[in-house]
């Protein structure tokens, strides 16, 4: 790539570049076509340091620093730092991510966040690229609130959350409003970050509990699946629906595994058919926004009585799309199904590009 | 042990001998108090080789075989060569079990089934010792429909439902009916048998199928959590329960776990706390009985966020008790719980020797 | 691709079709610029089905079966059905690989064998393509003894012999014989194939023992380090070399490990800086001859002191190059390493088809 | 157990109660027939805490804590608070056991070290129970030195050194001294306490490093196996003996494997069968002490082509004796063998525990 190349390119900056989900912006963004990584933030620890040494012993991809990154000098997370950059992808830890994320958006940047901070915030979007970029169109009102004039945050979901709305977008799209929703999570390591999760407690175990998981699940979907207002300055979630979520760590390294039962408020409700065919077929803006990202297929159903599996469909769609499989009848509900998404891919990182992607798609971005 | 402490234990046959249930009957029968093993029967192509060698290869316990039950000859499964045997323990897979647990049911032996064969037949008991043992009063009318002396059929129940009635048991006991039960299991590989899942298929995997799993949990609760009519001839279901499971295999040796969630019939429906003090002082009739296999508590409740896990709480009441923790409100039914049970001990062959424990105590093995 | 495309292309048949091996040729010549998959073997069992089919079951790859080979009809293994073929690629288990191999060999095809049958046969060239592809030259002995115009065998070495002869050659090359190699190995699941291993006997442990494993290790090496004699008709073992070999296997889907000490003719030996250099500048022969997928650096050596692991570093090479560590003093031979290699793509389908694109460069295949 | 009954066992603390070492000295003392726990220690942090409370989130043990060490209130690690005491367990860290240490020996206890930071002391003994439990015979000149009445200090070896000297000293004691030794560990993760090995570094992974560990077992089998001098004041080393090792970290919970090559000084070496026969018969000084917790077999050689396994035999001997099998020819040295220990208690606590055993039986702890 040449500079040239470069110049043409939208620098964005990494902030928490060192930890789990940064990695992912950097592995996911080497080659991409709208934005090339100008700068690199991290703590105050690893500030100073080229990349490739701060990030030596924490760095778990399966593909090698980029040469490129590597040689950039960390930064701390202060926005004079990044002046540079136009757009800013965090992943930082919500323990320090809501006040400097909320310095960098003061600060002008078009700021994308994997943190819980800002999620419930009635004014910030919290987009599931796959599900409700049009959220994105409070992004208007958000900088006229706080007198700016081009930047702007958006925030992705929870990784478990994520993957779910993605299904239920598609069931709400084509059969009316669900009502309930109970879903159990089979959730991978690398959620959790690292060093994360101690190998005593995952090996030849289940953990039945993760942290603030269960009610992130049961708050964040109704936000997701709701609607902006007619003058695109607030959010209305769905009324009749309700998520129980219970939540699970499994020793998997990527892939969370849900499964999941559904109740639509249309009576009789649609058939087992109908619903594989909807699931299938879904079309996400995402796509109709051409992001290059974007997943041809958002949902890939499965046919075979084992499937999806994290081992085999993970990367499904790169990872940005969901694996669908075992659609059913629920003897209680209406309809069950177990469902795979990649949760440091559409989870996470992947998540913020495709958001960023349609944001530029949309002009927020210029 | 002499020979005249011997002859004062009932002598009993393990069929399905070389098999992880059959192993498991082995080692948990060594210096049982009331039996003790006479003869081993499997596959024609294991018989006549001392047991220690026909099992050499697939003995995967982590105690070593009983060097008295290493020497006994293996026999075929047919009732004359267990003429010497007053108990049979079956731990055959389902594809052999129906007709050669029914020849010996018709040579007049007592036996105690794991296998799915018998299980929904309307004369024979399902019976969870921890749950219903009173569904062995039927065994009088078993004994006249087939014109036994002292022969009967009694069946323990699925590996996953065995610990999920335990708990519903408890509640049913204490708040009365329950209407509707949601759960997803994460299930041991040990369940599968020997060599059961290829490890290529579960390593840091999820698999979203067990085949014929969900609905044995969805009929089996309803025949367990019911009652036997007033002239001990039939069972009645409870009818208002509907069960909707979700069953997964997880990486984990040995112990299933479940995310549960459940709905009374009655409203308001009781407190988180009253529920959690009716799970914890639940008494169960096995104990009752005085069964030497019986736990002290049948029902273990942890108080920590995160338990219970396979590796930590899988031994609670030396594996024939449940632990069951995370009790708490579910926004759309009543309460969730997290549950684990020892899928081979409690699930499989120690309910069997309960069974057979309280068989003899209420004196239809004498 | 266009019809036009795929007639310049050699139509080459995958016999064991729908094993590990077997699935992996067909990922891998997904694409492939020299070769196209124009017929699919497997057992009698499968034959006449489509191969999508034939395989649903037990393709076990993070990829999809790719639409054209899924379309194929299943063949049984006998040359008559492979006629519109010229290469045979053979994923065949040594059970069967011997006389079917045989077979396609006297039916003038060129065979690339996985199996350890034909190995040790004097005439037969064992090749590891990153060490030793110049003992194809004994090709026109090997034609004139079986009577052959085009056909030939080659068979590639066992998966835990070639990471490390790969590491052998590069010292042999720069520092003269070697007189003691003992290695330990810590192998992956996938290298049994599948079902393969059960996992209630690797999840959580370690096996101390593959069958015939070690045998291979230590007699395979020599062969491969040896040369060819100058009338190219025999092959010449280095008199100096022994192995010792200790074989495990280990929780790992893929890669095998290897703990190395080695001992040099020469004294004083080599420095470990020399030794690394040696190692990391280290050019095949593959690479010579220009075959596709030779990887730029045969050896990748690491430089932080816990690597390579599999889990980020079997990708190395794209599976083809193998990766080493560690490189430090031993106190009683010369030095120690740590080494490893994919097994199911160096180790195996990888192999042969560098063998084959090798072998098309130095004519054997026109 | 009555009040009196405690009077007459030995009280005892133990330092760093809330480690995995910790936890095991808890475990395994509960109910021993000698000592009984007075004290627990640990880092100021938890000091003044109940037990139960300051372990609650670290325990990792597959048994509860016991009710009696539960209610304790946990000390800071200084000698006043250990007044009750007779004798020190100590499951401290390196990076702070060194001066603890020192300062509970100074007090004069009777201090039994799991930690590095005396071991290669050349006045204090370095004990594996089953090996060389004369070495404390140094003792009486280890207190002249300190000017000590009844203190003195113990240290046990490392985890891995310990397994593998077992079987190092019943070869050198049947057939004289040994010249190499070559081995290869696959480690479990306890051995790393607790939060110890981060899951995503190895779930489906080896780690062919451990900080420290290759270092320590080829210095601390050359004291173990060594002799005290005539006049009992120092240690010499068997001037022949060379070890190399190569430590790798394997995802299992409990358990050290290890590949192990030896060459001895005799030649022609003794056969494969005479070396089956001595390391089956080895006899420690452990038992002819009658050390409470001392295995009736020390080594058990396992027949079986595939054993040991860490999931089926890491408990022989009660986890306090080692598995070996696969004795075999090596074509390098004289032979080759797979080994097996439990590293949390043999290799941790339970030697400490049997060095205490012992010492009591030879008049040290009166």
């Amino acid at each position: 790539m040449t500079q040239n190349t470069e110049q043409k390119r939208i620098p964005v900056g990494i902030l928490g570049a060192t930890g789990t989900v940064g990695q992912r912006f950097i592995q996911l963004l080497e080659g991409h076509p709208y934005f090339f990584i100008q700068a690199v933030g991290a703590s105050p620890r690893s500030a100073g340091k080229p990349y490739s040494q701060a990030a030596s012993k924490s760095w778990k991809q399966a593909t090698p620093i980029p040469d490129k990154v590597g040689s950039l000098i960390v930064q701390s997370c202060e926005p004079t730092h990044f002046s540079n950059c136009r757009v800013i992808f965090s992943g930082l830890d919500s323990d320090v991510a809501g006040d400097i994320e909320t310095a960098f958006l003061k600060a002008d940047f078009a700021v994308f966040s994997n943190a819980k901070n800002h999620r419930m915030d009635p004014i910030v979007p919290l987009v599931v690229p796959l599900v409700n970029p049009s959220h994105m169109d409070i992004i208007k009102h958000q900088r006229s609130v706080h007198g700016l004039q081009q930047g702007f945050l958006v925030t992705n979901a929870n990784c478990s959350t994520t993957g779910l709305v993605v299904a239920l977008k598609a069931l709400q799209d084509a059969f009316g409003p669900l009502s309930k929703v109970i879903v159990t999570t089979m959730q991978a390591i690398s959620g959790a970050g690292y060093p994360g999760v101690p190998s005593l407690d995952i090996l030849g175990n289940v953990v039945p509990y993760i942290s603030g998981e269960e009610d992130k699940l049961e708050t964040e979907c109704s936000k997701i699946l709701g609607s902006l207002n007619s003058d695109l300055t607030a959010f209305e979630a769905p009324p009749e629906l309700k998520v129980s979520a219970s939540c699970n760590r499994v020793a998997v390294i990527d892939g969370h595994m849900e499964s999941v039962t559904v109740e639509f408020v249309k009576r009789p409700p649609p058939s087992i058919a109908d619903i594989t065919a909807a699931l299938a077929s879904y079309t996400s803006d995402a796509q109709k926004h051409k992001a290059p990202s974007a997943p041809q297929h958002s949902i890939v159903v499965m046919k075979e009585a084992d499937r999806p599996q994290p081992r085999m469909d993970i990367m499904v769609g790169n990872g940005n799309a969901i694996a669908v499989g075992r659609i059913r009848e629920c003897n209680i509900f209406d309809v069950k199904f177990s469902l795979l998404s990649h949760n440091t891919i559409l989870g996470a990182a992947g998540s913020s590009i495709m958001n960023a992607e349609i944001a530029v798609s949309k002009g927020f971005i210029e």
